[in-house]
């Protein structure tokens, strides 16, 4: 079916850093864990994921894009690093009191004014 | 208006990782900017971000969560340094074809049977 | 023995820069490694690394000055994981041709310069 | 003079992590700078420096050895930021109460039993 095959492709890149943050929020919560939370201690939390990121890439040389020739396996693997990093990185921002979405959306209005699309 | 006042609260960490994806996609489409992305080129730009986004931390000792006694002027910087953390895991996800979202929520999915919440 | 006890203080921290770089290098060479070292390839292995010894800090709050509580595990661990990020360190300027030891002194002046010791 | 020549190579890769941690630790002290020096901070700083790192090589694909098309203040740069990573990191070291340069060749000797060198 052509509709399942389209949805197959972007299911859930459409979820909301919202709903990721609540999640998170009632993961720590429910465990008991918010006190470990601090924000520093969150930021090392997520330089470490940046550092198991990096090892996947560390002996590779130059990678082209879409990966082609790594195994299911490495895919999954840096899917995982990816999104501990990104889960430490939501996590740190709702501690902080701060709002990510809100803030992401505000940069990439402000980088397009300051890299603005050359006319020919 | 209260309605206002609460939506202006959480507005936009509502945002989906997808609209993030497209937007930084077009932004550098139309800049030409494509060729510089790679892989590895990506994930080093991410790390040069998370060490400015460290430095904001660097000598202040351990911070309370909210960061009470922070200027508005810091916290728009953390709020920037956090934006260009998310903005790159996004476009390095997005370069190396991986879902993002889908990894994400199966990531949450699986530290929620990794770590099972104790029963009184 | 007095001598014995004061040697064994600081029996190594006076080991040059040149010896381990000599010892890194012969390292590779003889594993036929040096195929693998490349800038890039070495600092994301540095990342890592990074990754690797800031996990160890991550959930621990502020940490004293020499880690009265820590086990000699926890301290042979981080002077594992500090020997790691040197390593890769001195391998990295070593295959970019620069000469560290005369780049670390040089910063040091640079940087007693910047910031001026204030007279009483 | 020959000599002269041949010193003016490797000149100072022969300096000692002892020296240069007496040199930091003096540096911090007639400042009074030791107060901000904790472990965690110093931490902090060490990923920020290698934050700097990695953006001198974000944008450059793969890097050849002896970086061969470099200008001199590339290097420089360079240079500057290899050195703020090894600082911070001696300095880490020390706060720790830790002996890096005895650290550094015992995991040497390790990684040499490890990865014994293949016989032909």
């Amino acid at each position: 079916m052509e509709s399942s095959c389209e949805e197959s492709k972007t299911p859930n890149w459409d979820v909301s850093l919202l709903e990721i943050r609540d999640r998170l929020s009632e993961f720590a919560e429910v465990r008991g864990w918010t006190q470990y939370h601090s924000p520093r201690n969150l930021l090392l939390a997520l330089v470490g994921e940046v550092g198991e990121l990096s090892e996947i890439f560390q002996w590779k040389g130059e990678v082209a894009k879409g990966l082609p020739n790594w195994s299911t396996a490495d895919k999954e693997h840096l899917e995982e690093e990816l999104s501990d990093v990104l889960l430490y990185l939501v996590r740190l921002a709702d501690v902080c009191g701060l709002d990510l979405g809100q803030a992401a959306l505000t940069k990439i209005t402000k980088n397009a004014r300051k890299y603005p699309v050359a006319r020919s």
